[in-house]
């Protein structure tokens, strides 16, 4: 298959000076019982403390400092329950850009709140009788607002690629990065970066048990989907790769696996217990596959991604206990 | 008062050497939102990163390293239930030197394996018959080890001081530095290493309200305890300042406060959930002292001191919920 080029690392180089200054450059944390277990060297790179708690703020932001003029004036909505909402929210607020925000109406009041915290208009509804894309992409144009997709967009992608650039910058040499995959947008943009920098390096995303769509698709080389997966990961419930996302992973990611929910749970569990960070479930995805032995690479330098770590903690309790 | 010299900042910076490379160097986390609540410029120092998850690995490290190379063959004892019965044990694997920790059989048994993972030989005993002090130096008499107890040697202290030492390096100005209390080990070796290198910076202790003997000894300038606190912050437990601790305490801290239950228990769930840091009760008490605004200190530079990180988490989810 010839190279897509919809998204380079040139994208990527700019994304990073454009987030210069306003995202975190988030801290790689190493562990010698993690370097004990694997018998090689793995550097985390913690999402969970960039700005909202999770890298969907990189891509945000990027893609609204790029708009027009007029655009950034009439303002933008998205749908999200979750990351990308917040991340929507800041990035409009911090360039005074209306943002709009489409949320179930069963979504943690928390995250409501914290969407509103930041300024935006939350419009909530109904996940049964509508379909969220149809009544974003409907006010879209009744407003003349620009719609900002969670992951199927240039400057989405190019933005969470430079998750992946700092870790390189910081720690040089990676023999594997492991990053979790959701609707590919970290994924893609991180192994654009990657295999522009360390062509050797293998980039290997991972995915839930019950939402492992992205894994048939790279395998079948056909888009395949999931439907509400009953996954604990949240981040990781899209139904499918993108239009964008999908050829990208194709040809620059080198395999995709899945972990179990006992998994991911457990590997949550480590994280905080060990590294005495609070992670998301999804962001453990990429941890859990190398914790848990799903994938081997002894002797090596490993770069793994948390990609963030906003969860309920009046929640997580009983998942420990 | 006369300035006591036991531990002096040259005794602190000595210990400072002999960690290098040996103890992490921990990161400073900032956060806006507590800049913002704060109106001030806020760096916590984390220590809940440290080896065996607290500060207390410096000072055990910076012990245990001095002793003569008989002291060394013969091994080492101490009486500790928490985090620095896990670090004279990893101290000692470290450096080959037997350790025997003397610890309550109802200790979790999570502590007790993780003591014992470390090569340490763990000795139960019960806590309503027997004075674990008493305890500890008979064995140390009979077995000829010697005995390093948890805050009240000098060595141990110049050790604690450390963590100031290496904040004020990064930071560079500080105009206030809030440290948590238990038996004054961390606080009076970051009040020396403080005072020496930013004589203007204030330096506070926090205790909690339910072990307040620290806050009335510096009060009344007369030696006051507390028996069995039933507060959740248990590395404030301890009976009283000591020997060495108090005088230093007195000399070099400016003030000391108490903080509630509640004001620990509101600031542990506010770091895990906004900083993404697990933080042990003991560990939030200086943040709670700021954050609840018990000290007020507008337009300045202070610096907060995270002291650990080990927490039972199969319990933390009731205390959220």
């Amino acid at each position: 298959m010839s190279q897509p080029n919809s998204v380079t690392i040139t994208d990527v180089q700019a994304a990073h000076e454009r987030l210069l200054g306003i995202a975190h450059r988030t801290p790689v944390l190493t562990s010698r019982i993690v370097n004990d277990r694997t018998h090689s060297q793995v550097f985390f790179k913690c999402e969970n403390f960039q700005r909202t708690g999770a890298f969907k703020f990189r891509g945000a932001y990027n893609a609204l400092l790029q708009l027009s003029a007029a655009q950034k004036q009439k303002g933008v909505i998205t749908y999200s329950s979750g990351n990308h909402a917040q991340a929507i929210a800041l990035a409009g607020k911090l360039l005074n850009i209306p943002a709009t925000i489409v949320m179930p109406d069963d979504a943690p009041t928390v995250k409501q709140i914290a969407t509103r915290g930041y300024g935006a208009e939350v419009i909530l509804y109904n996940r049964q009788s509508t379909n969220r894309e149809e009544l974003a992409q409907s006010l879209a144009r009744e407003r003349a607002l620009t719609l900002i997709p969670p992951y199927d967009h240039l400057h989405v992608v190019a933005g969470q690629g430079t998750t992946a650039l700092e870790l390189i910058a910081e720690v040089g040499q990676l023999d594997l990065l492991l990053v979790c995959c959701g609707g590919g947008g970290l994924l893609s943009g991180c192994a654009i970066a990657t295999k522009a920098l360390l062509p050797n390096c293998k980039v290997i995303g991972v995915e839930p048990e019950l939402a492992d769509d992205a894994t048939r698709s790279f395998y079948s080389k056909t888009l395949q989907t999931v439907k509400n997966p009953d996954t604990i990961a949240d981040g990781a419930r899209t139904p499918n790769l993108g239009k964008i996302t999908f050829p990208l992973v194709l040809h620059y990611v080198d395999d995709m696996v899945t972990v179990s929910e006992e998994a991911i749970i457990r590997t949550m569990f480590f994280l905080w217990e060990r590294l005495k960070i609070v992670v998301e479930p999804t962001g453990a995805l990429a941890a859990a596959a190398l914790l848990e032995g799903v994938v081997k690479a002894p002797h090596a330098n490993i770069g793994v991604i948390i990609s963030g770590g906003n969860v309920d903690l009046a929640q997580i309790g009983k998942l420990f206990s």
